[in-house]
């Protein structure tokens, strides 16, 4: 069986893209960050959804980016809630976070002879964050394929981004219909002590949105069930 | 003053690259990373050549590539000792490294606002690494420009090289001419518990040889001295 890694932050999206990187045959090594973000409890989900399959490998990397910081997500900057989209790149954005990622994920790759990474970028129901449009994965998986010791042995690096053109509902049908367990996800940027996802931050809003729109009821709890699709 | 980052490993190429980057008129921000390398001490060899210009920020990350693996650098392998050149890239390759690093400083520099990246890759005397050619380093500079924030508000990055297509000599006479203190410097893979040199490991060698054809003595203090230079 040929590995795939898979970047898996515990969220909907990354939770649907390795259900689809199994169903395409992969023995999927899951990969993980830990860089110092304010919802923590994401890692804990993104070991919970590989404790569901049992042949998958789960690696947690330690990477503190508050160490660079700029990025509510990790640093004193509060994360925006209730606000709607105003067209421009929000405060969450991590600078070069999916780039580290992916850069750790080819490392990682080519450590156990893996030659496909999948990632679960959508640039339909997303933030706007550069780094998750078709032309910086394209880049990306160019300059891989002429940063290591396995593309100039021939063995070329693909970077799979199966949700590009879905849209929310359709990521979370695409899941369901892959078994994947939505109450074991966190999309939220900041849950709550008790754990639940507080229903009111970006992403809150496009993971509501999306189950909204396919039509199925999100599993998860929320802090504030009032009020939040009511813009 | 414009500012620059520059990536800082304690050698002398990066050295060098740091002294120029300051001679031409960049405000230096030089990245170092403890990323659990066997020669922990080229990071204080970069603590030391910071702070001998007082203007030149100095950030140490941390992000241990031995939790990836793969590499005589950082790995429980032998590093490889009085070899000759092979035409194979050597078990000291640490994959993905310089994407890795590259990466990190793409994201320092989009929060510190600079937009040029120095490193001190060199394609003539070095020791096959695929992550120090010229097409890598486009590849790598198109990617980032997609990748962030910054790029997509119009504040493109420049990944610069500026050794990129000079002999070890020649980086030397460089570096001399701009007042670096080689001696501050630290090349060797794996050095003595006495904090020198071996003179034996393949970047000792191209360093040995390097000052040997540059017709300078190298101020830094060597183990083994006998042989070192008679293949």
């Amino acid at each position: 069986m040929r590995r795939a890694v898979c970047l898996l932050s515990g969220g909907l999206d990354s939770a649907t893209t390795l259900a689809i990187a199994r169903d395409e045959g992969y023995t999927v090594h899951a990969l993980s960050f830990r860089y110092g973000q304010k919802a923590e409890r994401e890692v804990e989900a993104a070991e919970n959804i590989c404790r569901v399959y049992k042949e998958v490998v789960h690696k947690i990397l330690a990477i503190d980016l508050s160490q660079i910081g700029g990025s509510a997500l990790t640093d004193n900057i509060p994360i925006p809630l209730n606000e709607s989209p105003s067209g421009k790149i929000p405060v969450t954005y991590v600078p070069a976070r999916n780039t580290i990622f992916l850069s750790l994920a080819l490392g990682y790759a080519e450590v156990i002879e893996a030659q496909d990474i999948f990632i679960g970028v959508n640039a339909l129901d997303y933030s706007g964050y550069p780094d998750c449009r078709p032309d910086y994965i394209e880049a990306f998986e160019k300059m891989a394929n002429l940063a290591t010791r396995s593309a100039v042995q021939g063995r070329r690096f693909r970077i799979h981004t199966p949700l590009m053109s879905l849209n929310k509902a359709q990521i979370i049908r695409r899941g369901l219909s892959l078994g994947v367990d939505f109450a074991l996800t966190v999309s939220c940027y900041q849950p709550t002590a008790n754990g639940k996802a507080c229903g009111r931050c970006e992403s809150c809003r496009i993971r509501l949105r999306g189950f909204a729109d396919a039509g199925v009821p999100d599993p998860i709890e929320y802090d504030c069930e009032s009020g939040i699709l009511s813009e």
